[in-house]
């Protein structure tokens, strides 16, 4: 009995066009050869992807539903990618714009371990926005770097994540800095009350999946309780792997190399939902990027809707945000949300404590004032 | 001392913002914060990607040089896409468009392992154009696909590859498909001359790293040669890693998924070459993808050209083509190439013996037509 995922792809083609387009649309993204070319019975109706439903979304551009083959993918997150978008890629006019798949095979994927709640948890926080920071620059010196890590901790941020730039490096290699930063937060997090709210760490993570295995065994070892990583470069099976073998990390997908044809509310807000990020940082609207303000909507909707009974991912809009946005960020995304702010506190220099504080303050306010 | 990796961009601009634009990308591409927020001296020296020229490139378009500091990218794949593109990627106006590094810096990147001359001293062919196709479709069993590779090898077809979609599946798992195949091929191969040509056989790696190296390892032992695997699927890092812990095998990189901002010339012509792909198939003009005909010569000019002492890969132009454009094809490339053709041999259903012998005479006779 043939089980299948969806996707639904934005065609832009000539009304006259559209049907032969979704045919050769269905072969490339599933047996990848004519339908001339095909004998075998059981393929045909067991393997090739079928065009489900085509219709016009607007002048020019054509909705395709294809019903792909779940035996074609079956829970590997690169096959998954492949099968979805993998030559589809190279085509400039087609855009891979939504995913459905059954919930039995949601759950062989596995969704995020921890979720919004297991953040919360982590963090003390129960019903507020929650604060993100970066630790910069890259090349830094770990005593530079541990020390700012202190000073984002000691100013109340709950989580201090590294920039995805961070890797190996002579100067601060992993094993090194990580400890450090860890020590650091743990050190001022033990001045802290019994119910107030905890810094946690989030170191970033490179190279190959050995790589990052044994610089997360490395960080969980000194108490590090999350961590940073980059799906798209690190690979969607690579990532999820980390996943399987780290339930107890939360693990916050960074957007690098996340610009390709696949609609971002689809990308950030369900694939790596699916792949496994508690956390999923994206560009917000109004940032150094581009997604406008319905894009960010649709990643954040996609991260936190109830979906195929996966916990649901913290949407952390980032990308150029400025403390000064905190409320406004608020009052668009609700509680449920992490606010990513990285050069708008750097920028402050010798004021940098201040106006670390003064983030943290005015996210509590903002959360205050909406209804969650 | 500082040392740096070189990438261009192509932004688009109006010409009073573009050094603005030249900026905000060199501190994107590096420390990611604003300069006026940087305090340390070293990083602003050593660190940061500096600017190396600018020039108009034609109307509102302008290519960016930068200079990016190789210690923020060591040696390591995945970290080199970050720092070159990974927060580029997002925006929408700008594109690399072409990469360079000093000769010890691919050196340690490390580039092709075989190179041309190595395949081709595997399949025993000096001279001419190579011929490559592929077992389709997915979902055939263990006995359909090992007859087809017989019947392909025994028509004399060089490389005999998997489609990329092939996957872990009850009905074919690699370590029962892959042996099946390897003997089809090789029972074939023993009936040749001592100086006849022998087909080779690619099976598809897919999943994690784990799970490539342990296909590896199974192909190897049956006597493999190649494999095929998708470095933007996979992750770059992990596809240096199987290049590096298998110099023996001859890596195929299929172009799955590399539909980014990334000029494929830069992408496919240089990048997978110095992660160290063998051969590189990519979507040829004229077939069902839309690279035209100078992107597609600048893949295999990027595959071919000196540089950096690293081997040549061998381009393999793909997607669609068909038998009757191999004089055509071999013309454009010369003989350094191999021609896959897929589908337009299988439509020859109970003629595919001969349409694959045709497809072996034609690509003979139009190597000895062309100086090489």
């Amino acid at each position: 009995m043939r089980q299948n995922l969806h996707a639904t792809y934005l065609i832009r083609s000539p009304a006259e066009a559209i049907s032969a387009r979704a045919q050769a649309l269905a072969l490339e993204q599933s047996v990848e050869m004519p339908l001339a070319a095909l004998t075998d019975a059981r393929v045909k109706r067991d393997v090739v992807a079928q065009i489900e439903s085509i219709s016009e979304r607007s002048s020019g551009v054509h909705a395709v539903r294809l019903a792909l083959a779940r035996e074609t993918v079956g829970d590997d997150a690169g096959q998954l990618m492949n099968m979805l978008f993998g030559n589809s890629s190279l085509l400039p006019d087609i855009q891979l714009e939504d995913i459905d798949l059954p919930v039995d095979a949601a759950k062989r994927f596995g969704g995020p371990a921890l979720g919004i709640a297991g953040i919360r948890a982590l963090v003390r926080v129960a019903g507020r926005a929650l604060t993100c920071t970066a630790l910069k620059p890259i090349g830094s010196s770990v005593a530079q770097v541990s020390r700012l890590a202190a000073l984002f901790a000691d100013a109340g941020i709950d989580v201090i994540k590294e920039d995805h730039g961070w890797a190996e490096s002579d100067l601060a290699p992993f094993h090194v800095r990580v400890p450090a930063c860890q020590r650091a937060i743990a050190a001022t997090n033990r001045g802290k009350g019994e119910r107030e709210p905890l810094s946690q760490y989030a170191p970033s993570l490179s190279g190959d999946l050995d790589q990052m295995r044994s610089q997360l065994r490395c960080a969980l070892d000194c108490g590090v309780t999350m961590a940073l990583a980059a799906p798209m470069i690190m690979g969607c099976a690579g990532f999820q792997t980390l996943r399987r073998e780290f339930p107890q990390v939360a693990l916050l997908a960074h957007p690098a190399f996340a610009g390709t044809q696949i609609a971002p509310g689809a990308l950030l807000g369900k694939l790596f939902r699916l792949f496994g990020a508690d956390a999923v940082i994206f560009p917000n609207h109004g940032g150094r990027f581009a997604f406008p303000r319905d894009v960010c909507a649709a990643i954040a909707a996609g991260n936190r809707a109830p979906w195929l009974g996966l916990k649901p991912s913290l949407p952390t809009p980032a990308g150029g945000m400025s403390v000064e946005r905190s409320a406004e960020i608020i009052s668009e995304y609700g509680r449920d949300v992490m606010l990513l702010i990285g050069g708008s506190l750097l920028i402050a220099r010798d004021q940098l404590a201040q106006r670390s504080r003064a983030f943290v303050a005015d996210v509590a306010r903002a959360s205050d004032a909406v209804t969650a």
